[in-house]
């Protein structure tokens, strides 16, 4: 059995969304800022994944730009909310430690411009709450940026709330929902958002695309300066093509939610509930507040590099955590955040659900992790340590 | 007849281009940092994607960093160098009146930052010639930037000479030669440039997707900040399937360069020496130093828009200009920048030839300009002015 059990890392690009690019790369190929016939395809094409996409959010079309990806998006909200914060002398900005880096980086570079930025404390629950933020905003802030739903450990955060409060204060408040987008139920008609984060492979969409939601009257600037194209905030000829398989895509998971939703659940559940069964293990996040297909695991004893590899001989694709950091050997920032000590954020697990998982599937997963972990520990000297009284336990058994 | 000739503004994805992406649309969607099989095939592509790129220019794969297209690779680029002049007090830019927007409007965002921005006068032959650079050059520059060829008349510059130099006085050279890769043989182990921008969708690759060389040594940037891809210089999920399109599209060109290079040389003069029967008309940029597929005249006493719309008319895909700046109602900047008055400004036609086109279409496209420019002339009320004497010629009949 094969399993893709990482998508929180990218999806598969679904048929939909193939079959909504592939005009666009075989025939109306024109450019759409172009005047004749085959560049205004282009641009209808265009315009009309932006009212599809405005369509599936609740908002209007003029409040999308379209961007390379996530990351792109979070440094232009960052970076438009603080050079207003600047004008006004206003430059404090709020967010918390287990952002993904797309948020932590561009606001260390914003630290060195001179602003100061607070980083809130997550619970080990994995959830920061709105009186955090609520204690956290002062005269200068310009800024709140908090994840809709952490990457890693998949938990979801107090939007709404956060939003509310941020919108009392007349603090703009910028959430990175790529993790969320097509997974969750989200109405920007109703949530008290200025900016809004989405990457389009992150719901079997194509890679290398992405839209920042800017609500009518919040400050937006181009992080890349140039054309006119994207009523002049984003420059570049447009990616028409895979702006339209991400509308395609996008309409897809957000018209399935009612179904996948519980479905998801239910199966995540039923995966966490065979985890748990594993001796000194558990999970990180909240059992709750977190998103449908995602679990995220702590085992004692166990090197997530060596776990990984031996559940790719089995045909499992997971992980450890962000596949953006998946280069470094330093533990994850954010099971440090809810408290993890090193020893064992080393040796995490996170699998991420797709839209057509099976229950075979999940069980074919909690065997095999089963099979895996207590091979490791088998021939761990650490396990052994542990075993023996050596060293002390971190979780129960 | 229907004939795309606004190859300069995009290019109709090739089959090669489109094959070489439909794996990893299809089938190798893991994200090339995961560690997985699937990821790992991802990752394979990407970099064997960039090993190609890099022996059809010369250069090594260390060198190219990928990016969203040839815009944020400009802006990249830009960002990259003044940061690092200003750490050495160097803030003096040079480049000229008729660069790209991707180059004018972040110099223009630099000169906001304390920087001074020197914009070469351009010949009216559309050249820049090295001794204007070499008078420039202050104790203060940090960075040269000229474009390879103009994006609106194809003239293409002497960039080895003012590259070398650059070198010479240890100022920083970078060129965007989004019109010139894939059109011209560029060998970067040769050429003098620190910077060299590119972009898929010129030369029949992919919307999208683009790449920054920087030569080893020269200082690199961030301008999109998050997760380690492109060795920290590029954050965000890389875009492989568009990637891999880009290479295969640029070995198709460059390996071709050979027999089009002539051919569409020769197609080029005809339609120029054809165009030219047209009384009141210019070609706009120096006859021989131009692309091989580049063709722009201004003509007396006709408005550029009609002019196109009636030429689509007849099944041809053209332009006035820049399809970067169509919305815009100003005149070309690169025009007035080669000494063009306002009212033949408006009066120009951009024809560029792609990699497949013939002799016939060459003579259908100078029988329709001649067709459209005496209709349109035969209703204007300027061009009566012209003709009784009321208002002077800019032209010679």
């Amino acid at each position: 059995m094969t399993i893709y059990a990482d998508n929180a890392a990218t999806t598969k690009l679904s048929k939909t969304a193939l079959n909504a690019m592939l005009p666009y790369l075989e025939e109306a190929y024109g450019n759409p800022s172009s005047l004749y016939a085959i560049g205004q395809r282009a641009k209808e094409g265009l315009e009309d994944a932006r009212e599809r996409v405005a369509r599936c959010l609740g908002c209007t079309a003029r409040e999308l730009t379209f961007t390379s990806g996530g990351s792109e998006a979070d440094n232009q909200a960052l970076r438009s909310a603080a050079q207003q914060g600047a004008r006004k002398g206003k430059k404090h900005i709020i967010s918390t430690r287990f952002e993904h880096h797309a948020v932590l980086h561009p606001l260390k570079r914003l630290e060195g411009e001179g602003f100061e930025v607070t980083l809130l404390d997550v619970h080990a629950n994995g959830v920061v709450e709105p009186e955090q933020v609520a204690r956290a905003i002062r005269e200068d802030t310009c800024l709140v940026s908090v994840m809709y739903a952490n990457n890693e450990i998949g938990t979801v955060q107090p939007i709404a709330e956060i939003g509310k409060l941020c919108r009392e204060k007349g603090v703009l408040f910028h959430t990175d929902a790529v993790q969320a987008v097509g997974h969750l139920p989200i109405d920007l008609a109703e949530l008290p958002v200025d900016y809004l984060t989405l990457s389009g492979h992150k719901f079997h969409g194509p890679k290398g695309v992405g839209a920042l939601f800017a609500r009518r009257g919040a400050p937006l600037a181009s992080l890349i300066e140039g054309g006119a194209q994207e009523r002049g905030k984003r420059a570049g000829t447009e990616n028409v093509a895979s702006i339209a398989g991400m509308a395609a895509a996008l309409e897809e998971a957000t018209g399935g939610l009612d179904a996948s939703v519980p479905r998801l659940t239910a199966l995540r559940d039923r995966l966490i509930a065979g985890l748990e069964e594993i001796p000194y293990c558990e999970l990180n996040g909240d059992r709750l507040r977190r998103l449908p297909g995602n679990v995220n695991f702590c085992f004692e004893g166990i090197e997530g590099e060596s776990l990984l590899l031996l559940l790719d001989d089995k045909g499992i694709s997971a992980s450890s955590g962000s596949a953006c950091t998946s280069g470094s050997l330093d533990p994850s920032h954010v099971l440090l955040a809810i408290g993890r000590p090193h020893e064992v954020a080393h040796g995490s697990l996170r699998l991420t659900l797709g839209a057509d998982a099976t229950e075979e599937e999940v069980d074919y997963l909690i065997a095999s992790v089963k099979d895996v972990v207590a091979y490791l520990r088998g021939m761990s000297p650490f396990w052994r340590d542990l075993c023996s009284g050596k060293r002390p336990h971190v979780f129960e058994k």
